[in-house]
């Protein structure tokens, strides 16, 4: 899973059957000192808002987060994130 | 899900029954502040003209938005995007 | 699909069963301005020839490509590009 | 597989049931000296802790390590790594 | 296919039984001059050494190259490679 941040909303009107229902989020990427985050949209289906950082998953485990191998969504939010520990030492700068 | 623009088309004679009737645009991922996009083919499922942002879905996920799991083609549009939303504070700079 | 140029072959005798009767490709994804393209090796299935521009496909996509879901192929030629018509004013390069 | 070094963990009281069970640790790829090592979130099967290096799986293997095809899990440590031999003469430099 | 050198072992003593009876190879991607090789862990299923070329399949391909549908690797090497003859006009510089 990838760890992201909410970070918009995206509308589209003309779209596949598969994949009417779902609430379609921003997402991007934390930053890591070894990683620049990418952003793509992602279907909610734990109720995230803008700003909270969330785990995300893709491909066909995405489908079967939103309950139906057959939905054209590639890519879902499937948790929201209470809280990161991480060890000290070699100070990975997670930017959350 | 990507965010890409249509940017062109492909045309090729020589192909693969399973990608015939397929219109293939050349799509590229929308650039942000930390990714610079890629470009590449997919097949169009609801109509999207040169210039449009549109959903782009890649894997077994493409195969389900053509409307079978044989098709040989692993990219597809499967949204066109109205608009995006992004909160102001962190300035994404999505280049739209 | 990945759009590449294939440039060359390759040869391995010594190999998986799921893997006979392939002809083994080196193709290169073609480089745009915003990403320098992987090299990798594909199964050739349209007789493409050493120079063309070809449609690339990945993954279990491949293996569907090659008629069958147990062969051990997971990238293969699909398509023959006749050519690429790209939109004037974004001037992508795309290097063909 | 992915050679990861464990670097934390991460807690999330709202998420799918698809999730619930599973100690959710941060694994971070070790950097060679041609790539930089992304950090993302994978599910502990095999009882790894902060510091160890693993091996990790993703996508549709990484369900199947966690014991089934429904979970919504897309990346799994399965694996605990007791040593890593190198050839000397090309010194890959792997930062472990 | 990835062309990947094996550069090395790895040993690991507590992981999943679907890991169980194969020899772990750490491989390498061979670096071109638009990218430079990743390493992981890949299964050997052709009895390849260290120091050869080798094609490397990843995601389902590799499980069916392994015989079963169920093992939790997710990486395979399934050819060793003879030879490669590369077109000589535009010198793709692959450092084998």
């Amino acid at each position: 899973m990838l760890i992201c941040e909410v970070i918009g909303h995206v509308w589209a009107t003309k779209k596949q059957e598969g994949m009417e229902g779902f609430k379609l989020m921003v997402v991007r990427e934390v930053e890591t000192n070894t990683h620049r985050g990418d952003t793509f949209v992602a279907a909610d289906t734990v109720g995230a808002g803008i700003g909270e950082h969330v785990l995300v998953v893709d491909g066909s485990t995405a489908r079967r987060a939103l309950g139906g191998d057959d939905f054209v969504v590639d890519c879902a939010i499937v948790g929201i994130i209470d809280s990161i520990e991480l060890k000290r030492e070699n100070n990975p700068k997670l930017h959350i």
